[in-house]
């Protein structure tokens, strides 16, 4: 059996293969991940239907059962998956800044991949592959830890992409790794030599638990406490049709709203209509919210809970100030909206609000990577460092700068024999364009 | 007394105000600075003389006493220094891209800052200003930490430029704060969520110890092992120049070259004119060296030790893959060259070695936030991470999306009633221009 130790060394040296492979090596590879996977599907299913037999002898919660089943819409939604990270641009050796530091002296920093990924995640095995197409699009190795209770899908899931891979070229061979024990992830967390980003994607305590064990960087958010704010010059119909969308179009995600905020002039206006629009939603008011709807009152953790469920907190603030300031201080800095039709206000909203998205009159839950256009989304982070917000596959990469010189010297420009000028270029455009 | 809490609270405060200063206001703060600083020249240098005195009670080495001297050479680089932060284009509200996703809902990746950073730094106490003066001009706020023996001169500068701020405009009350004590540090790097990045400038013993008692980002680099390649098509002359500007020219920072490898083909030559070249230099060989010049063996060892010393390490290689290889396995990934004429040698040079800076035919000494054209340096960072190499104001900003929409919601897309159409847009150009 492998240890941790050795998938991670061959995992580097892997990864280190990978990044000089032409973008059209990579892809042909997805696209027969992609076939191999098709043609499996059977085999998948069945390891899958042997999951959700011991899913539901364990009585594990429907929620979580629906999450790991393979249903044949899930199966093509893979297929899907594949085929767009596969079409989307490259997003290796692209120059992002070109320099011209002294005659004959020029600079270019070019993006590469980061290395070696360590990647977590819970039951869905439809992550599974979506995740290892996005390292293999951006030239990364990695390590896979999947939940325990799709072992099965997983295992059949991997045994595919690791066929394909290796079928396309042999140099892929240690590229991706499946790790199957819980004591795994607690060796992988400790292995900062060898690699060089933890990436988990699960429930915010998934995240926050292994941010306390790793001094790895982790790409990742621990909470998304999202605000909307109903600014006086709020349209109050959009203001109530984005509520409603922000709570009730999926409740149990990330962007989902959690607490609104109503400026006291709108505020006998919009919160008896927002009640009417809410009606499967359980609202909770602070004083001056339930002096105008009768609702149950705000306890002071309901400003700091994450509910992802179909419960509101509302309160009214006296001005744009105290909602910015709210935002700041119980937001988690993921997603944070206001309503009105006030420009200046927007803008004042826009430079205080401290967090990675930052909406005006549109719903919450349109902070996601593929909403935003930037392809499969790799996860939303709520780092203050590297990516934040909603990541794609340009969250993979890290860039080294390169400088090509004819005999240059130091000792000529510290001597005063030449001076540099710093002439930037234009950088070339990016083979294939594309976005981000 | 301040405990590290409030300052950390009062920065994180600070820091929410620096935000949404406009550059007129924060360039007008650092030409304060620059004039207190100025004014206050003899009591800077008062101050200075005492921490050199009881310096030399205490038989500190003369290279930590020349470092800790505040000259009238360096009251003058630290002028220069201000000045040119101050005439630095704003890395502040710059768009990065911009796309609209949709009829009437645009996005757009913009500037900010990271928040509060904690900024360790070793006896130079013109690292102080300007490590402050890079925190006002990209809105952090910063918890600084000087060394006890620069105690007398950092309180003195700190005060100039805390009270050349807070005269500017009250508001930058709180943004910096100057930490004296050893046990603050612990305290300081325990409040990851009050402090957003830690930058230690010293000795990698500082940067290593840092990393290893912090979960906070740490931008730094714990290790300068940086190599040249003198390949089989290398023009010799500029090789010899190369090896000797990289070596000789200052030995004792991150970016000089502590190991030489030589194609086989050229060594005969090489070797002997590199050790005519380097009469002052330490030469350390493997056996192949041994064969042909004569020089002490280097032990396994020599090949992981930053010497930061006239001390050069030596090896035969047979092939560029022999070379790259090695590099990626002892390198410390910082910066590393190539000597060659072969442009395909050196494209395969780039593509595989996997350092933050890599080079062909000029010296490792050019890796550096100013010769790169950064403006100044906020450090030589080897992480793969956020900001790697040299890196410059920008390393010490992130990134907010802004989506701005007119009553758009998540519902009309997932049930097809919209499509997106994910349009790039141009970035309007960055205000005053600027590089990077």
């Amino acid at each position: 059996m492998t240890t941790m130790k050795q998938a991670a060394r061959s995992a580097r040296q892997a990864g280190r293969r990978l990044r000089t492979m032409p973008a059209t090596l990579r892809d042909a590879a997805l696209r027969a991940v992609a076939r191999r996977i098709d043609d499996n599907r059977a085999v998948i299913q069945a390891a899958n239907a042997r999951d959700l037999q011991r899913a539901r002898d364990d009585r594990i919660p429907q929620p979580l059962i629906h999450r790991l089943r393979l249903s044949d819409a899930k199966m093509e939604a893979i297929d899907a998956s594949l085929q767009e990270v596969t079409a989307a641009p490259d997003p290796l050796q692209r120059v992002q800044a070109a320099r011209q530091l002294d005659a004959g002296l020029t600079l270019t920093r070019v993006t590469v991949p980061i290395g070696v990924l360590g990647v977590i995640f819970e039951s869905r095995p439809d992550a599974l592959v979506q995740i290892a197409s996005l390292c293999i699009k951006s030239g990364n190795a990695a390590i896979l830890k999947g939940g325990s209770e799709a072992a099965e899908s997983n295992r059949a899931l991997f045994d595919c992409i690791q066929a394909a891979l290796v079928a396309t070229d042999p140099r892929f061979t240690g590229a991706l790794h499946l790790a199957t024990s819980r004591d795994q992830i607690d060796d992988l967390l400790r292995m900062d030599d060898l690699v060089d980003l933890i990436i988990p994607r699960g429930s915010p305590e998934l995240v926050r638990s292994i941010q306390d064990r790793t001094r790895i960087a982790v790409l990742g958010h621990a909470d998304g406490i999202c605000h909307v704010y109903v600014d006086a010059a709020a349209d109050l119909e959009q203001a109530v049709a984005i509520v409603t969308d922000a709570k009730t179009e999926y409740p149990a995600v990330c962007n989902a709203v959690e607490t609104v905020l109503v400026h006291a002039a709108v505020a006998g206006r919009l919160l008896p209509r927002l009640r009417e629009a809410l009606p499967q939603v359980e609202l909770r008011g602070d004083e001056r919210v339930r002096a105008l709807i009768d609702v149950p009152a705000a306890a002071a953790a309901d400003w700091d809970t994450e509910y992802l469920d179909l419960i509101l907190a509302l309160k009214v603030v006296d001005d744009l100030q105290e909602a910015i300031a709210f935002i700041n201080r119980h937001g988690s800095a993921h997603t944070d909206a206001i309503v009105t039709t006030d420009r200046q206000a927007a803008d004042a909203f826009f430079a205080q609000v401290d967090s990675a998205s930052v909406l005006r009159n549109c719903s919450t839950r349109f902070a996601d990577g593929y909403r935003f256009g930037l392809g499969a989304e790799v996860g939303i982070s709520t780092a203050r460092i590297h990516a934040r917000g909603p990541v794609g596959v340009e969250g993979l990469t890290t860039y080294s700068y390169r400088l090509q010189g004819d005999g240059h010297l130091v000792a000529d420009y510290t001597g005063g024999a030449r001076r540099f000028h710093h002439r930037d270029l234009p950088a070339p455009p990016a083979a294939g364009g594309g976005k981000g």
